[in-house]
């Protein structure tokens, strides 16, 4: 019957190997699902004697990328080693040569996306990407065909497991900040540079790349505000718990009438809500379609085996659509990329919202009324106050939480406030996410 | 470029016309995201004079299925009549003429399963089934190619809204049963006769499709164990309230190297899990495969459009293969339907659990000795008991908990005790589930 599927694997690091394993240890499992014989050729890496504790047909190993790139039967390469180059020239590269190409490179689609899936259709190849966001859970292949009927009116989620696994910790065991990200660092959950997790980098990522699939649009990273974990403390934590909430690192993209709302920051969510139910390394998005109304969709966000589950999703779609010729070059976008328009950005400075501030000041008379004061110039209208018993150096801790303002306002009575020579430390600052009027 | 794909409906009642308005009113949405045409050209109902509140193109509704069945123009055949027949005569029809066939038709697959996949592989023709689990959540996609690289070890759930909602309401409200049933009907959320929902046997044809799908085997309904909840009571609601779980008619198919295990029956969940935090209408689909781990699917179950959605998903999908005219006819089961073995059933009978039983008893002396001698004797250990106080006519509840027991020993126990003169109801059982364990 059908011919034999080749496919060739950049990156043999911790994702690679889940891939590998799944390609070769399953390969009669996928030969009875999809009725192809898909097999696994040629694995580069620079590191061809660590061992993986696989297998490896004889020869399969090469550190010479050019192995993989000049193999006219290599039908899929897989770009496994991350970051922007060299993987953005061997993906062009392997895309000039006709090949297909399945990724998990969130930064690259990310900041590169443009030219990577321009020069697929330029090509009349494919690119598989749904191991880029959500690690093991198929939610690309959701929103780009088990939703296609729906315009899709909000995505949001928990969608980077390492800060979440550190809220949790923080949250469920009372570690702070730091303990809980150095056991996260420690059970591998957390990189040496633990940067783009908890600065919601790779949030934004992952949201960029959804936010443009969902609604149609070319959305840039630039777009997306994007503040992180870092400055969060158990104080912040205890406090939002005992308001009946959790702080969850959110992303959030909203396509609403007047436009497209995109931003990834720490947010209080209703202890009640299933997203604030999603605890340790897991991910969660929540889509509002609407025809579906609210789905979710929830598992492991990252990690080598469920990682691996998803790049072979992608190489089987392809090895099918490869297998049986197809004719109608799908756009791996569902619509060409090149025809997406730009989004028509909500700027923050309009997000109304309610706010949780934490204030350090020194503990002083009239610090509380000088900070009330700027706020009320601002028309932003205090709902409750709590100071906390003195800190170190004889700073306190002010938490105030406010009815509903304009984030510009908030921004310009912060400038003010952390101004201030009674203010210690730059004030934390926590949108409460009113999920039922999201959910409208 | 591509020809435009010709849909028929088969069956304008509340999901007909859900699919009927996405198809129509959203047809250039899905040719911007798909790149095809996609016509409703004819939509059959015995009923062509109710409005639907749709602006239909001239000519297109007719009472006569043959107008369908005879326009060779047809692609796809679209059955959402329901009931077997003459639902099962015209599938079968529509694919004898080539036409590829999508259904929502539960009942019609669980029960004639066999004949339907057979015919599909014998005519060469797809069929398309999303709709008819989990209403708008894409569970047979995820399961079938998002997963297709995972051997899948436990797939279970809440797989029926309207007894879902049942149960909710009792929980939140306590309302008791009759009063949220109807509370339901009101609601348009359970039909006039509730049996299938109710009874589980609409969850057991959901739990029958999803385990011949995730296992490979053909399931038969009858491998099914089934228990509805129509005997709970607020005083079970309670009791598991206090212990904090939740009962949920809960969905479990197991494949564990001792054979398969399925089986639909309210169960108690921990509050804390999250399948005990899916409330109202909403099902949730939790699935664990060997590399992805869990992942859990969420939404709603049922309903004009989320049901809508997943029928035009699957229509879009299968135009995109008549399009590129694909020459790999994918079997719509993944594996074909006649190579599918059937499962090794692990009988009911050897299911160890801890159990819930409520006992309604006369108010006599000896009574609980009575009973707790029978569960003695067979070895059945007690963990705790409750008496309650007097119910109507002197009959009381006596609520237990047993420790670790083997199924067959509990329903020889019930046996004997529902024997007893003392006894003047059937006990209620509810089997306590570790997740944990399942999840293992």
């Amino acid at each position: 019957m059908s011919r034999e599927i080749k496919v060739g694997l950049l990156g043999f690091g911790t994702v690679g190997s889940g891939t590998a394993e799944i390609l070769l240890e399953q390969s009669e499992l996928l030969k009875r699902r999809s009725g192809l014989q898909i097999r696994l050729a040629r694995i580069c890496d620079k590191d061809t004697e660590t061992p993986r504790g696989l297998e490896l047909p004889p020869g399969i190993l090469t550190d010479d990328v050019n192995v993989l790139l000049d193999d006219p039967e290599i039908d899929i390469f897989i770009e496994l080693m991350g970051g922007l180059e060299p993987a953005r020239t061997f993906v062009l590269e392997a895309m000039k040569k006709g090949k297909h190409v399945v990724t998990a490179n969130k930064a690259l689609l990310a900041m590169h996306g443009r030219e990577i899936f321009g020069a697929a259709e330029e090509y009349g190849v494919s690119v598989g990407f749904e191991a880029s966001v959500g690690g093991g859970i198929p939610v690309i292949k959701a929103v780009k065909e088990g939703l296609i009927g729906n315009h899709l009116t909000t995505v949001m989620g928990i969608m980077n497991g390492t800060a979440n696994y550190i809220l949790t910790r923080m949250t469920d065991e009372g570690l702070d900040y730091e303990d809980a990200l150095q056991e996260a660092q420690r059970l591998g959950y957390a990189e040496a540079d633990p940067t783009y997790d908890v600065e919601g980098i790779d949030t934004a990522h992952k949201l960029t790349i959804l936010a443009s699939l969902s609604f149609g649009v070319k959305v840039e990273l630039s777009d997306v505000f994007t503040e992180g974990i870092t400055r969060l403390s158990l104080l912040d934590i205890d406090f939002a718990r005992d308001l009946g909430y959790r702080i969850k690192l959110l992303a959030i993209a909203r396509n609403t009438k007047h436009g497209t709302e995109l931003r990834v920051h720490p947010t209080m969510v209703p202890e009640s809500h299933l997203l604030g139910q999603i605890g340790g390394a897991y991910n969660a998005f929540y889509i509002i379609g609407d025809s579906v109304g609210k789905v979710l969709l929830y598992g492991l966000g990252a990690g080598k085996m469920p990682t691996g589950s998803a790049v072979v999703a992608d190489v089987v779609d392809m090895a099918r659509n490869i297998a049986s010729s197809a004719s109608v070059q799908t756009s791996s976008f569902g619509i060409p990329f090149k025809s997406l328009g730009s989004p028509d950005l909500i700027p923050m400075d309009s997000l109304v919202s309610r706010y949780y501030f934490r204030f350090s000041v020194l503990d002083r008379p009239g610090v509380l009324a000088g900070i009330a004061g700027i706020l009320g110039d601002l028309g932003i209208s205090i709902e409750s106050v709590v100071q906390e018993g003195r800190g170190s150096e004889a700073s306190v801790s002010i938490v105030m939480l406010t009815h509903e303002a304009e984030e510009v306002r908030v921004s310009r009575a912060l400038k003010k406030i952390d101004a201030l020579d009674v203010v210690s430390d730059r004030t934390v600052v926590i949108r409460i996410e009113d999920l039922q009027a999201l959910e409208g």
